[in-house]
């Protein structure tokens, strides 16, 4: 075809020059696809880690380990070859989207060894999202301390978020879904449900929270007006937040987070509520002049997980590109994003996989996937092959 | 899952209502697929005809005959399993996407039995796009006629649009592709290139075309900038022209047409040349106050090609949805249009037939797609199964 034949050149080039960077496979990993075509780079994606009942989030160590959660309980630590199931993992209520959720390493772990991570916790009767820290002292999670858990429990089983992200300031955000809730709450700004909230490292209050001297609002409160936000990411060299959200059917969201704003759910939205049959929202439930609109709406729906952005040497031509999962598309969305625009996107990973549950960046650079399935894996994506 | 079970009970229902609707499978059809599953109903898809090299359009007479252009040359009549390649086709210019191309049933076929197409005319020092009529007589096409032809001939092979569409004043739209020219001649209104033409039935100009006593403009000129069209088609409820637009590296569209504007190629276009390695284009060549912004962009990539817009009792809940068939994104969109934005988009066929060349609706009410293969096939898309 005239595009190959026009960039074909330069594209042999990229690729010879990345494949140097792959790494030779270790004994436990298994190549899923030697090469695998992109538009600016050819990709080998490994098989890490396998056996996961529904795993949720993926956690990178510096020194190569990785923690797994699995929705519906425990906490594994992957050594290379070495699968163990930790002690000391939270007790989880796991009905549904809830049970053992996000996990990520503190920015100083070398220093303080803090890990960080949310599930529901409660019974039939409510549930709540909750933050944790632990240890890792060899096969078990030690002096575990819960730091925080939503003010408002619900009818367990639907819409956590609760994804973790460390900012540079000493602080974290920690997305909380709307839980379903009937009648809606992400509107409510004394109830975290349908919110980020901005906690200290131990889980107090930030003085310079947007709301922390607001009548009416949950100090926690970062942003609010949100359904659930599966997605979150730190593009390291513009100090932006990215979100990525749930709809209802249509209606999923990339949103640029700014501390105070209402992000409309389920005010306006661009989806439908699954509940309501027929017409699609009228003009005014789209958009509202108060409320922040998305950056970008997914079409066809993606059903957003795991958000990573990418930087550093391994990926030179998607540097600062969004990596948004997908659970319902089974793919990875790769979004170029400049002057708060989507200004390109291209699909990996389709027909791959299945259902992408979360899609993080590790310390060596490379890209690490979980999928969501009964019997899901860890898979690692590097330039090559 | 949480929204099956919530919409389960009326989407059975509605299954059950709409599998009366499929016909008996023909002795020279074949299913593909018995029961394709989608937001709103489930799908059967037959194929009605094979062994076409790279065929580029189906049109669909009143008795249920289908003609089929191939592209390196051909005009097929289907007539239940009986296929003819037909005397008196158009000698035409075959160079990687010249051809022979689109083909369109006169809106009152039953009175004058003409049949419209386009195809690339001319040698290897240059061609251009050009639309002729025909009728069907036995196993051949007879009364050519030449109506039309492009006022700038090109070094073969690049862009030619050259759809075809009835509009109801009796007058007919031919989409002009932009040669791939450089220097670029989409923003010459002088050049037939990069734009729609307007014109009526026998060729002749239209008396109220847009630019019709303008100086400096070709008086067949609808609409320029246009990069590639290659689906149009008219929402019969409204009298709306929606078109398909390839654009380069990214910048896809879905343009809703208005006479006498301006759609920006390459001024104004949200994708990037092919020949400018790296960065996107700049702010200011993305938008342009006196040119038309596109309605919709397809992110990632579709590489669009033929447009339907569905109407009638088989498909009630895709009601005037716009079906645009994808090459390189081997699929077709369903994109649900209202108050001038995508309000919903569901991906249809990915993975099953590859790349799309032609989606149409028949008077028979069911959707037809082409793909476009070496050994490519005519399908039947209807509810049921």
């Amino acid at each position: 075809m005239l595009v190959l034949s026009r960039s074909g050149g330069s594209l042999i080039a990229a690729f010879a020059a990345l494949s140097l960077m792959a790494g030779p496979v270790q004994a436990h990993e298994e190549v899923v696809e030697e090469s695998l075509s992109t538009e600016y780079l050819s990709a080998r994606l490994l098989k890490v880690a396998d056996g996961f009942t529904h795993p949720w989030a993926v956690a990178l160590l510096p020194d190569g380990r990785k923690l797994v959660t699995q929705r519906p309980g425990g906490v594994y630590l992957i050594d290379n070859g070495d699968k163990t199931r930790l002690e000391g993992a939270p007790e989880v209520h796991a009905t549904n989207q809830g049970g053992m959720l996000d996990i990520v390493v503190h920015p100083e772990y070398g220093d303080n060894g803090w890990v960080y991570m949310t599930y529901s916790k409660g019974d039939a009767d409510g549930t709540v999202p909750a933050l944790a820290r632990a240890k890792l002292d060899g096969g078990s999670l030690v002096d575990f301390e819960e730091l925080f858990e939503s003010n408002t429990a619900t009818e367990p089983g639907r819409h956590y978020g609760s994804r973790i992200l460390f900012l540079e300031d000493g602080t974290l955000l920690m997305t909380i879904g709307d839980r379903g809730a009937h009648p809606p709450r992400a509107q409510d700004t004394m109830d975290h449900s349908g919110t980020i909230v901005r906690l200290n490292y131990d889980g107090s209050v930030p003085d310079d929270n947007p709301f922390v001297d607001r009548e009416g609002y949950a100090p926690e409160i970062y942003t609010y007006g949100h359904r659930n936000i599966q997605g979150i990411a730190l593009r390291s060299d513009t100090g932006e937040v990215w979100v990525t959200e749930h709809g209802p059917r249509g209606g999923d969201e990339l949103n640029l987070i700014e501390p105070g704003q209402n992000y409309g759910w389920p005010v306006a939205t661009l989806g439908r509520d699954y509940r309501t049959e027929g017409d699609f929202p009228d003009a005014e439930t789209r958009q509202h002049d108060d409320m922040a609109d998305p950056v970008f709406e997914f079409l066809p729906t993606l059903a957003p997980s795991g958000l990573a952005i990418v930087n550093g040497e391994h990926f030179p031509h998607w540097e600062g590109n969004l990596l948004a999962g997908g659970l319902r598309a089974e793919r990875v969305l790769r979004l170029s994003v400049e002057t708060g625009e989507v200004l390109h996107a291209e699909e990996l990973l389709h027909g791959t996989v299945g259902r992408i549950r979360d899609v993080r960046q590790g310390p060596d650079g490379y890209i690490y996937i979980l999928n969501d399935a009964e019997d899901g894996a860890l898979y690692r994506l590097e330039p090559g092959g």
